[in-house]
């Protein structure tokens, strides 16, 4: 089936660092390329799994400080890294790879997707994927994939599904609104309530409709564009960096959430079920990782002693014992090390921040 | 003063692993090694307290696998090094110093001193040792030094002072008995009632004087000698390995403490009042350190964070951050990383145990 239809192009956002994985991150090697789960980074495993629909239709977006890194570390061709000259959050990183994906076919599909998220079933998601592409090209809209949510969550966004769209599309929906990150006793009602859905900022839509949604609902970051469109109008794809340092430099900083999703009139939502992790946090690596109470998990390093058990360990080949510990994140990578307790893992940006005020760019 | 008298030897007992202090510790650079406080390492300052009152009439007892490392770190001369052929607890090591001291001078002075502990005020130390001495070759006995207690330790021995010796001899006592580690509540007791000592195995006597009360109290000791005596009887002062073999390969493995303090007659206390830690583990070096709650104290490394305190840290260089947790000792040695509850620290031997069960000689 996937064979018949056009193609789909991957857009995997790499611009953050992750400094909440802080000793793990690093600003020269941010959690994409970290290697969490089945011994593959995070950044390895979103290509994987975009190859399943988008062959080697394969972008990056990134910055430039991680460009050469990135692309050594996906393997790709140098014209498949869109370099970011400074960061403008995503809504421009979207418009970018959408103007570049335009300039050869307007009308193809593409899939933005973060370059640190974990999704095990990537078949699930594939299939999710190749459905919320046929929905876009054929209406024309916005897809946005809507995790449906397995515990009460304050540290995501939600949307709120509306009516069933029907007809070609079943299990679409009308997206009827954004929520920003809840508190605890929202977030408890939301999943009782069941049409919320957890945004896990994974989106499907032709470059052309975006291009358009953009120039409607975010005419600022539409009109930034323009060099780009200009250069890229004529015979070459290559940007010259002149070119994007022209577009970026004055280009409004928002997220492509704000910038258009949540002002758009033609936004679905594709529900779906298959496990979704941000893996935001060492705690949130932890739960991915099935830590509990009395269990400990290592991704590297050599546990040889745990005797009370819930903690999460990496390091870095070590031996490590923990004695009457419990609840802690205990990351070690040879020049630094963390000792967290997993429900402070948020605060691990202060740590960074920290670091940087004193000067620290060795260790951050 | 102190050129006055004749001379005091200084035998440092150099034995134990100090497996408590694990990672820190390991069989092939055991604690005195540890640089714990002041940069200096723990024998270093032992044999520098030594100094004031013994010159260079400095003496180490130790097994084979630390002798020459030890020899190096110390700086002395290899015949000042008595290597033990096989461990056999602190009678036979003390028996075979003196052997070796009254071969040359059967009156001399010898304080015996754990290489591993910590007294900040070696002033006061060298006083008590002199006083001490001098009161071992007036009257022909034992002398302990007892520390006064300021915490209800039940880590500790204890030794009950009895009725002061009075005459040429004030602030000495005889030694009433011998305590083995007490309960909480008999802890409380003794700090409160004040007539007892903490006994921190630093003893002083002539070498005639206990290898007499060897012969008396511990007189299967005192045989298993007979080759060490005998060799040292003739021209040479350099024991042979056979000579050593012979004696220990049959020689009882008993304290020093139970084999004769206990059993003597002749044993009297100097109560004395200066700091002293043996350092057993990283909890009571927290204390020595003054890690308190809130407080946290850092032996090395670069302690960025900590928001909670009361931890201990020794992390060989490494940048720290902590998170949220509080009384706990992280070590990281490199190739090793601990982290425990401080008031866990007596349990790092089952780690140790552990490790040794599973065949991790490269980390023990």
């Amino acid at each position: 089936m996937a064979r018949s239809q056009p193609p789909i192009h991957a857009v995997v956002l790499a611009g953050g660092a992750g400094e909440r994985f802080w000793p793990a991150s690093r600003q020269k090697h941010p959690k994409p390329f970290l290697r969490v789960v089945d011994g593959r980074s995070l950044l390895e495993a979103t290509l994987d799994r975009a190859r399943r629909f988008a062959g080697e239709n394969l972008w990056i977006v990134c910055g430039e400080e991680h460009a050469a890194a990135l692309r050594r570390h996906a393997g790709l061709a140098p014209g498949r890294v869109l370099i970011e000259p400074m960061r403008r959050n995503t809504a421009m990183a979207v418009g970018l790879a959408a103007e570049r994906i335009a300039a050869d076919d307007p009308d193809a599909a593409m899939a933005v997707l973060p370059a640190d998220h974990r999704i095990p079933d990537a078949r699930a998601f594939a299939a999710a994927i190749r459905k919320a592409a046929r929905a876009s090209r054929d209406a024309g809209v916005l897809v946005t994939l809507g995790v449906k949510p397995t515990r009460p969550d304050t540290g995501l966004g939600y949307i709120q599904r509306g009516a069933p769209v029907g007809g070609a599309h079943p299990g679409l929906h009308r997206a009827r609104r954004f929520v920003e990150k809840p508190d605890a006793a929202r977030a408890k009602r939301y999943l009782r309530e069941g049409s919320y859905l957890w945004n896990a900022g994974i989106f499907v839509w032709t470059a052309r409709t975006i291009l358009g949604e953009l120039e409607t609902c975010a005419p600022a970051i539409h009109r930034a564009l323009g060099p780009v469109r200009r250069a890229l109008g004529g015979r070459g794809r290559r940007l010259a960096a002149e070119v994007l340092t022209r577009a970026y430099r004055n280009a409004p900083s928002e997220p492509i959430d704000i910038a258009v999703m949540e002002r758009s009139r033609k936004v679905w939502t594709l529900p779906v079920a298959f496990r979704w992790s941000d893996v935001g946090t060492w705690q949130s690596l932890a739960e991915e990782l099935g830590v509990a109470p009395g269990d400990t998990r290592v991704v590297e390093g050599d546990l040889a002693f745990d005797d009370a058990g819930g903690n999460l360990v990496w390091a870095n080949g070590r031996t490590v014992a923990l004695l009457g510990v419990e609840g802690l994140a205990v990351v070690d990578t040879g020049d630094a090390l963390l000792v967290a307790r997993l429900d402070r893992s948020a605060d691990v940006r202060q740590v960074v921040a920290s670091l940087k005020r004193s000067g620290r760019a060795d260790v951050t």
